[in-house]
């Protein structure tokens, strides 16, 4: 599933306009482009296509962002809102109860009374693009050292960022594209009260469970629709996508607007080389290692797989997508193509006088990194809460627990905010407030056994990633075992109550210092140390930054400015005709249907994860089958896509984006159309099921009725 | 679950005679106590029984070694055997199909005409133990080096191995004890016709699966019975346990006979603080990664799951007691006690001027540390095979494959077996020879598709654990991905077949260099490597079994020689009483009976892991429901006494061993009664099960009938 997930290593990113080896011969559908800088000539050039600026406003406009690491898109005046149930699920497991299990059960709201809110979901909606990028580089000086300018820059970018917000009300933030290439100021509107209207079962949304995860053909009803208010009533939007609940047609071409989270195609093979090396290995260690703990907490009863069902489908979907991707970085051929697209450049520069001298950035980027090297260990385990792309807050690895995560966030808070705005964590800056305070005071549940289990589980992994007798170690375990401090911690804290953390909050670092509260006073005793390694890192990050844009000015000058930049978990639009493709000798069709549904299941006796919903078995009778389910596409998209909105020339909602095939894990480094696919619900399949499997008429009636 | 697990890392073991801090003040029932060195005081002392050597002699007799890596005991005169399912799995898994499915299903054979032979399963059954500790030492000369000296204890091992043999036709193995302070000359008669009586469905075997592993209560039917051949006929055998169909009562002294695989009391503080800060992170790293592999296989299908259930099993139970052994190692409580019990002997040490030098020794022990652990990396991704104490070979981790397996054993066979006896590795000495015959032309069947995925995995953590430009692992993959490596060397290699095997082996190093087989020549490829640091790690441990054998001196000198030595999966006799034991303020009692299965099953709906065979359900009515069925006691006992019979003063079979609780993990490294308890079936259960439940009632005979 395409959700986004930020590595704890933020990367620093260029463009590279030729990608070699993989693509095929004709123009590829390739790009995840920019809505201020379209692929205008690549389109008109293949399909004979030109979207007016009206067609772009429109599509960008009814594109969303979710914080909880997705995309969307409004398909209603009234502020309905379609995404994947994936995408949703975070929002489901925090709404859901023992009781009223919205996960398993599905849900839908026959009227606006019983739509039920979400806990903390923001939405974004990308409103306007400014180009700053003279302003954010004229921070630096001449003669300012990595660290000197890391502040600068982040100056310039909090001040820009703060009096945008003042004059606007939108939501502002400076965007880092082309990495030192360019700057952009994306301002948003912003929805935080955003309710539940429609859910599948789990069952069928994620139908074939992890077996099926980025495979193809596929049959999942991957959706879950939301609405958006203000002020206590529907959203009336302006702009929004026609609901067409044919689909698309095999060939047709179509357009995908949506957040990739994260590409890796502009780094420098020694970066590349890093990820295959180290990064990825790290991640699918953690990832392993969290998989194995979330099934055995979940096999010991119901109400257990129930409190961990997103976790753990978060997990197995990160495990197999960075196996894909690892996969894919260890297969010489594209080891190859990485080889060459930088030594192509890299001649082009040595070849002119005017950019030799910029090949020592290359070497420049590769200290970065060895320095960074030096205190990731730190760095992971005592400091990553985020990185600004995602935009949920995440405890750090040694620190696994949703109170210690409160407890941070409270302590900092009150250290940062008397500082002035552009010398906070960018997470503390004014610009971040709301999202900042819809997180702290989520009404969340937190459950204390769970709790209980991760922080013993996490103290355990510290204390053996750094060896029981580091010093540091040891004060947090404070002479007790991991399971004894982790019982007393939870025990003693108060974060657990939004009240709680709400008057802290606003009582400043010298109430949280009074609260005397135990977990809050761990989180100040690995404070010290846990902002060094984030100072290190981020200088490192800015050298890094420094370096890569060196390299795009040689670039810009060698190869033209026209592409687009990697994935940054903004708005990007890319597009693809639907398309088939060869596996094994064997043609896959690009759809599959309702008749295929049934088939799979009884394939596998009906067994988990191939058992259907008792709503399916009895319905089937009702259904035609031969209804259009999921569809392939070669749009160029990454996790984050997830929930994006596909769209036919027309710019109708013809199905939406939920996961790539596994031979499209390549596309983190390097893009390829020749088994790589975006796979999508097809809009008739979630017309059929809303009507004659859900009963849900009157939502169909409102998405038919939009014009 | 208590099977024999023995790491990668062999350990030296030395005598602690006085363990302090977790022992209760009376007389604890602590000990794996030699059968020629009983406790014969403490039995005595404490519960007024003494023993007689006809009573050992039966018991040691009946006490019957799997080579799978657990125990069991003769309980008639016909050859039956008794062990746990959890041993006899691995046979259950090599000789069922799709279609005959005994692990799911269960087999009973009602005549012995239907009793199916194992593919490679071996029992030794102790004949005599005799005391070669002057012989061995004497082969040891003032002024040899570490390596010579390794040489030379080698050679003379394997040349009273050899002699044994020829002389008894015996299986004869020299066990090194007390490291340094004994080594015992080991006779066995070796039983390698061995058939299928009796299994029930894995469903009741394994109750509860992974969440109730290492639990208690528990109510598992957690056995599996045998018939040993000799030429072709049922084995007559002179010693038997007598069946008690009664079981034990509450606070009863009862024995268990078995082969406790390795324990860690005798280390030094230094070998255990690495043991938690290097060695067991790195197993639970290494079962983490394939507890999700093999989790992920086998959700693809039924047949991959049946194929891989012995595999997870094993992984999922060594997850779990690492994680509970890591709990005891990060304890506070524990880690004093470890210190104190090795300050007490070092100040004893220091205050006597004859034993101040030895204090040396620790120092020399952590230096041969430091420096296996330079070697440690190769070591196991690329040499582990076994160690000598468990009886299966591995593949070692980066080259995980069963082809793997058998071309390494095809290629070193060809080049050692030309050697001096003394001078070869163990495994293909002659003393070995039948073991190794009976592994390398096993019948068990080998998936294409499971080797595939296998080595696909093994050569990606190979590659990122030393990186894909390591030269080494350039040759492994010889310019292809992991994935195309291991296709080709699948499709290649002839050594799938057990006719090729045979040929080779017998056609030696000439034979195996013609066959110019992939594998095989992916075996020689890294041979050289492999062996230098199989070289360098046990020179080291020669290093380190000279230090414990000095420290072993002065111990015995200050404390006194009457103890048990750590575990070597030799046999060993345990007791204790039939006891429960209190947990969070409640009292856990000994026993518990049929109608608590049913409730655990009603409990959680009959879903797996704890839903009940259909025999178990249509029969419920037919059962005594008040029938014992598991019970803990607090013997002394570790991973691989699974499958001990549990007897009681009369010498008679009142149970059987199959697991440890939770807070039974700690013994690895320190003896407890506090909560720490063996689990075992009791025989009333076992009795009523065959009677009732699987219509074995001519089984029930036979058992019976036995005097």
């Amino acid at each position: 599933m395409l959700i986004a997930f930020t590595n704890s290593r933020k990367r620093s990113a260029i463009i590279i306009t030729c990608l070699i080896g993989l693509a095929t011969a004709v123009i590829a559908d390739e790009g995840m482009w920019l809505f201020n800088v379209p692929p205008l000539k690549q389109l008109k050039e293949k399909y004979n296509f030109e979207p007016t600026p009206q067609w772009l406003e429109r599509l960008q406009k009814s594109s969303v962002r979710f914080n909880s690491g997705g995309s969307g898109s409004f398909i209603s005046s009234n502020g309905l809102v379609i995404t994947n149930h994936h995408v949703g699920l975070d929002t489901l497991q925090k709404i859901s109860s023992e009781k009223n299990n919205y996960v398993r059960d599905g849900f839908y709201a026959k009227t606006q009374a019983e739509e039920p809110r979400a806990t903390d979901l923001e939405l974004n909606v990308l409103m306007s693009i400014e180009d700053v990028t003279a302003r954010v580089t004229s921070a630096l000086k001449p003669g300012m050292s990595a660290e000197q300018s890391a502040t600068a820059r982040q100056k310039a970018i909090a001040d820009i960022e703060k009096e945008s917000k003042e004059k606007t009300g939108l939501r502002s933030d400076v965007v880092t594209l082309y990495q030192g290439g360019a700057y952009h100021l994306y301002r948003s509107k912003r929805y935080d009260d955003v309710r539940l209207v429609f859910a599948p079962e789990h069952q069928i949304a994620f139908y074939g469970g992890d077996p099926d995860n980025f495979e193809y053909p596929r049959f999942d009803l991957d959706i879950c629709i939301f609405r958006a208010y203000e002020n206590g009533q529907p959203a009336k939007v302006e702009h929004f996508l026609k609901w067409n609940p044919d689909g698309p047609k095999d060939g047709e071409l179509t357009f995908v607007s949506g957040h990739p989270g994260k590409t890796d195609r502009q780094l420098t093979y020694d970066e590349l080389a890093d990820m295959r090396d180290h990064e990825v290995p790290y991640l699918l260690n953690m990832f392993n290692r969290r998989e194995v703990f979330f099934t055995a907490f979940a096999a010991r009863s119901f109400e257990n797989a129930r409190r961990v069902r997103e976790d753990l489908f978060g997990i197995q979907n990160n495990r197999k997508r960075y196996d894909g991707y690892l996969a894919a970085l260890l297969d010489p051929e594209i080891d190859r193509s990485l080889k060459a697209r930088e030594q192509k450049l890299r001649d082009a520069m040595s070849k002119d006088a005017k950019w030799k001298g910029t090949l020592a950035a290359y070497d420049r980027i590769k200290k970065a990194q060895d320095e960074t090297a030096k205190v990731l260990p730190v760095y992971n385990y005592y400091e990553t809460l985020r990185g600004k792309q995602t935009a949920t807050y995440r405890a750090p690895r040694g620190f696994y627990s949703t109170l210690f995560k409160y407890a941070r966030l409270l302590l900092r808070a009150g250290d940062e905010r008397p500082k002035p705005n552009g010398e906070r964590f960018p997470e503390f800056r004014d610009s971040s407030r709301e999202s900042l305070e819809l997180d702290l005071f989520s009404t969340e549940p937190v459950y204390d056994d769970m709790e209980q289990a991760m922080l013993t589980d996490s103290f355990t992994d510290l204390a053996t990633r750094f060896g029981y007798n580091d010093p540091l170690v040891q004060k947090v375990l404070a002479g007790k075992s991991p399971s004894a401090r982790a019982a007393e911690l939870i025990k003693g804290t108060k974060v657990k109550e939004v009240a709680v953390r709400k008057k802290l909050y606003e009582g400043g670092a010298a109430a949280v210092t009074a609260a005397k509260d135990p977990m809050i006073e761990l989180a100040r005793l690995i404070d010290g140390p846990a902002r060094v390694a984030r100072k290190v890192f981020e200088a490192q990050d800015e050298a890094k930054q420094q370096a890569y844009g060196d390299i795009a000015k040689a670039r810009f000058a060698i190869e033209g400015t026209s592409n687009y930049p990697d994935a940054t978990f903004t708005l990007r639009l890319s597009y693809g005709a639907v398309r088939g493709y060869k596996e094994d000798g064997k043609q896959i069709p690009p759809f599959t249907d309702f008749a295929g549904l049934y088939r799979r299941s009884a394939e596998h006796d009906n067994k988990p994860p191939f058992d259907l919903p008792q709503r399916w078995i009895d319905k089937k009778s009702n259904l035609n089958l031969s209804t259009k389910f999921n569809f392939v596409s070669n749009a160029d998209i990454i996790g984050g896509n997830s929930g994006s909105p596909v769209v036919n020339k027309a710019n109708e909602f013809v199905g939406i984006i939920f996961d790539g095939n596994i031979q499209s894990l390549v596309l983190d480094c390097i893009f390829s159309d020749k088994q790589a696919r975006a796979v999508s619900v097809d809009s008739a399949a979630i017309t059929e099921a809303l009507r004659k499997v859900y009963d849900a008429q009157p939502l169909v009636d409102e998405l038919t009725a939009a014009k």
